[in-house]
């Protein structure tokens, strides 16, 4: 089990995030790449830091917007949406290579990620445009009840699913994600969020919102970095990790 | 000896530039990669033109200024080139390999290629920017008189120069191109551009501005793009070089 | 009445339209003003030619989306709109200023249009939001069928609603246009258009796209100048309009 | 005396400064207008502020460069920077008349505000686009040993100056400021700021970095907010400031 971030999000002299104090905690880093947040420069160093570390890095892919952060949804064409994403997956391809690395995988960001899980024609049209990369870069996505049209659509194009749990965002019983915006969808208390990290690492079910087990299998514990609590919970959430007898993967 | 223009400096719904009738008679494609001109769907769009039309692709490298369209000098740090120049090429290299192509070359633009002619450092700064993706990216640059301290520090990262002749600009006798802006620095005259390429073709020197024979030595025509007149001037450029025998390169 | 056309769409160095040949024959010029289209220096050259064409200038306001040039709807809050809206129509009012002229209508663009015609509460924040200046800038609008939910909530904050008519656009039996991309939405026959031009301006009935009479009655009427066939067209209804007696307004 | 401070430079999602708790303690805040900083909703948040907190609005001009947050010089033609300065005026100013406020002055920013201090041509651009709004809207300007050149230029124009004193920077003894990056430019200990507030208030002199005593002028104290300190420090400069007997102004 890995732990997996948002990085990289700042923008010229707008500082976001908490990523030197993070990235030594991490094992994924799903770092921006300019068209939503980011810019060469950051896109540069925040490489710099992932590679001191040795975190694997990720594209996190957006819609062009700047402004809104990616969190408005757009209505693009297959060929612009294909262009977008293998623009992003590129320039930070090459920022990669010029740090002496690579990069491993790709995460849709905001809304793209909003939108491709309620639209399998939008996944569609992100696993063809990574197919030409040769299946080499999964995509971390989050975790999904049962066995997914996702896994199969994906498979199609020789691209494997990496999928993510949310440890500080509450389920239904269905095992879809409680909706943002929706009253308790985040878990603020850090000890619940560690209780829950214990209960996946020991294959046990955690507590859907309406109080019904449900067992998530997943490749990564995703935490939200909004704030800098929660630096302090991904160390806990780190040492836990550390602590349990390491088993394959 | 080849025929290389700049293309693809479109950006969203404003066209720029005559692609489509000008691409199936170059060699080589100097393309924008969405920081001085150009956007992912426009570079998408320009690729498979090249692709299309078997005109190799290069990364024509701007100052991050769309406004300027990258005719404006920036003050940027080594490590913010670097992140600049880097970004672009993995852009544009990620877009051709969407289109089961490939990046051949890199030119720098505008502002940045002014930069790079009179100061050596910021040339060092690409070229070092380039040495990480292995010595498989020539830089294309206007030919210069002599032998070149730019073709030795190329050399000390592995990078082969190219070199362009510009054909509708006038050449001071010292090798240097009159600068733009300067009366007669452009040749307007179709019928004189044709008979300059003819001497170069023929190994023959053409003359400077103020008369004196000039032998340039390149290894591409390069030809303005402004205007609509540079389709029909190329057409004649291209029945030119394809008249002649070939020889070696 | 009168004629209005959209200018001042370029870019930077990326010029749309044919400004130069068109304004000479316009009553009234909707000017981009930075967001979807245009920049301050392209502002100041239009405002310019609009004063020495003795030309009304209003703001067409868009959403800030200059790739998409404002034709990708954005879902804004109430506050981000109206901010939009202010911001523009303040930004070409200083340029105004800066010439010696003023700005004397406003007129929604794109997608921001479109959003207005389906979404009365949409139309209810753009009014708001001119409300503050006292009511010195009317709406210019397409023309409605019969009264309209517009007329009244403009005259709540005090806004004069102005209505164009598209000459060159098919209207439904309804009174609304046929939709874009529909066949035969757009009537490409000048002839055509200057028929319906004198049909307008003599107060008799145009047919609608099904063959029905329809009455309309409008304040300009609006020509689409994305081809430089427009010049040739706007040449004629100018001629047309200057051969009528006037009649007051 | 007043005091002032740069506000409203977050863009987007991304907070800068520490508006909510700076504003209440300022006579005149100076907004960023949407080029070099801010976007339209943050400058009606932030006017917002100001209103509420009964702060003079001052329009903060910039270069229009974002991701070099205006700190880039840029070599514009004077109708270039004409429109860039009107522009940035009147989004601000329509954005105070929809709050029912109004601009009451402006001052150039970052690089901007180097090139006017250098260069008199470019401070002559600055008052001759200020011109055509009737010398509503005075410079807030740095202070200036003697009489200066700026002052009588502005006066061609009927522009006012209003000169700030920077109070955590250090000055030479020729009455300009120690430029930044150079060692002891700032001064750190909010002790030595407010003393030099005391003689500045008292009308005593204060010490140039070479120790020789400094008698200067100035309609407000400009205190730097790129750290948190800022706001204790400001506190105790507006509780000195209000404690004197007001006189005059």
């Amino acid at each position: 089990m890995k732990i997996d971030c948002d990085l990289g999000n700042s923008f010229g002299s707008w500082i976001k995030g908490h990523d030197q104090e993070i990235i030594p905690l991490l094992d994924l880093a799903s770092i921006a790449c300019g068209l939503h947040a980011s810019d060469p420069l950051t896109m540069q160093s925040t490489v710099r830091l992932a590679v001191k570390h040795q975190v694997s890095i990720g594209a996190h892919l957006g819609y062009p917007d700047l402004l809104g952060f990616g969190q408005r949804s757009m209505n693009l064409s297959a060929h612009e949406l294909t262009a977008i994403i293998q623009y992003q997956i590129g320039a930070l391809q090459a920022i990669c290579v010029g740090e002496h690395s690579q990069l491993e995988y790709v995460k849709p960001q905001g809304a793209l990620c909003d939108d491709i899980l309620s639209n399998l024609t939008i996944f569609r049209v992100l696993c063809h445009a990574l197919a030409p990369f040769g299946g080499k870069l999964p995509i971390l996505l989050q975790t999904m009840p049962g066995p997914s049209a996702f896994q199969s659509i994906a498979a199609e194009s020789g691209i494997t699913l990496w999928h993510e749990i949310f440890v500080d965002r509450a389920y239904q019983s269905n095992g879809l994600l409680v909706p943002l915006g929706h009253q308790k969808a985040i878990i603020d208390d850090p000890q619940a969020v560690l209780e829950r990290c214990l209960q996946l690492l020991s294959g046990q079910p955690m507590l859907s919102n309406s109080g019904m087990p449900l067992l998530l299998k997943g490749d990564s514990l995703c935490v939200r970095v909004d704030n800098f609590a929660a630096v302090s919970l991904l160390h806990k959430i780190r040492r836990l990790l550390d602590s349990l007898p390491r088993t394959g993967c």
